[in-house]
């Protein structure tokens, strides 16, 4: 939208596009949904019936379904069903958080950069979530703080990374903003595949899982005192501090 | 990963679920565009090839591929090309804006979280922008200014809107991180439609309008003069100012 000031196209012409019958049937039937006309729990009319109302072929109507169910507007994306297809939102997060994830792997983004965005966003959110930390996620954070430590204990590595992300994700999920939530979601999981590298080419695993652990403790302690200045500049410090000494956040992923 | 502890199953047994054909090659497809094995740019064998490549029919093919397009990998999903779809990200980000745009409107996401989301991340944009701004995007945001300033004059709701839009697209860009930069995209997309609802329900656009080209003058001064810490709160004040006088931040949208 900014292109036309920046290059003025001398043409006063624009290219004539005919979308295929399948896309054209499945953005009249996503906005039905998306601006609630098809509320959620509708199921939808058979496909007999829709190749009539709509005037297509059946198999336009099963690939413009499947185009939804790939969006995560309709029940069944996932499993070969005989019931009708209804209008969901079951898995609509799940479809964004995939398509920001291909965003970010095709955008080819520096490590760097996804640390530094990692840092603002969980700093943020660990902030939100010290003014009114939810008990649930506490608790859980605590239970993972635990499965680390005895992770450190038994020397493994992977089991201590599924904990450490499930922490991080916990103590996110201690404030109530879901936007926060669903973009670090994804973001941990862009990044997790080089933190597991990181952690699995530790010299000395035992020090500085110990040391990770008593960062964590640090975080979760400043949570839950309410303190949100000090939660930001725990988790500041825990998540640059591991990628300068153990990451390659200087280099491309 | 984490529910596991949080509600133990009593059962060992989980549902067998079998997904449709044309998901489980998509997803296939998907992962090795993500990944890179297929390239930006790569031309996907025939429509009978990969019928015999897969092992499956025709349609389920054609289905895959539609899935593909809708999210923005392949080349060809908005047009009835003859042409063999190529491995592409030009929609990717439409694709992910669109995902996000549903997610709000089916109201799992509350506009006051987007806001908050976008507050933290513009603010972490722009002072990153003002240690080292890129003089062509800084360029790109005083024409875009001037095009805010013509628009207000000219009453014209939606050229303002357009403008104001890019403007923060180029300052964004004025910093060189790349992972700011696509999050924010998206973001920016799932909320130009209530901002532009917002600007067209001004009772007093004239007055408004002249208060946010202020506010912009002065986030693109604080990023000039390289004062990161200005250019943070001008942007927070300006976004935040914004929705809690003309947004409907308080509800879902």
């Amino acid at each position: 939208m900014v292109s036309t000031s920046a290059s003025p196209s001398l043409s006063p012409f624009e290219p004539v596009r005919r979308a295929p019958l399948s896309v054209l049937v499945s953005r009249q039937m996503r906005e039905l949904i998306v601006s609630g006309v098809l509320p959620l729990g509708t199921a939808l009319p058979s496909e007999k019936a829709l190749t009539e109302q709509f005037g297509v072929s059946r198999s336009t109507i099963r690939e413009a379904l499947r185009i939804l169910q790939a969006q995560g507007l309709l029940s069944g994306g996932d499993t070969v069903s005989t019931a009708r297809p209804q209008v969901s939102d079951r898995h609509v997060v799940e479809s964004a958080a995939l398509a920001l994830e291909a965003v970010l792997r095709l955008g080819q983004v520096p490590l760097t950069d996804l640390v530094a965005l990692r840092v603002v966003l969980e700093g943020a959110a660990l902030e939100h979530a010290a003014s009114d930390p939810g008990p649930e996620a506490i608790a859980e954070a605590r239970v993972l703080l635990d499965a680390m430590r005895h992770a450190a204990t038994a020397g493994d590595v992977a089991a201590f990374h599924t904990a450490d992300v499930g922490f991080h994700i916990a103590m996110v999920g201690a404030g109530d903003n879901v936007a926060y939530r669903l973009v670090l979601g994804v973001l941990r999981e862009a990044i997790a595949v080089h933190l597991l590298d990181a952690l699995a080419d530790l010299a000395e695993p035992a020090a500085v899982l110990g040391q990770l652990i008593g960062e964590h403790e640090a975080v979760l302690g400043a949570v839950e005192a309410g303190d949100g200045h000090a939660a930001r500049h725990q988790v500041r410090a825990h998540i640059l501090g591991f990628y300068a000494a153990h990451g390659q956040a200087g280099g491309t992923p």
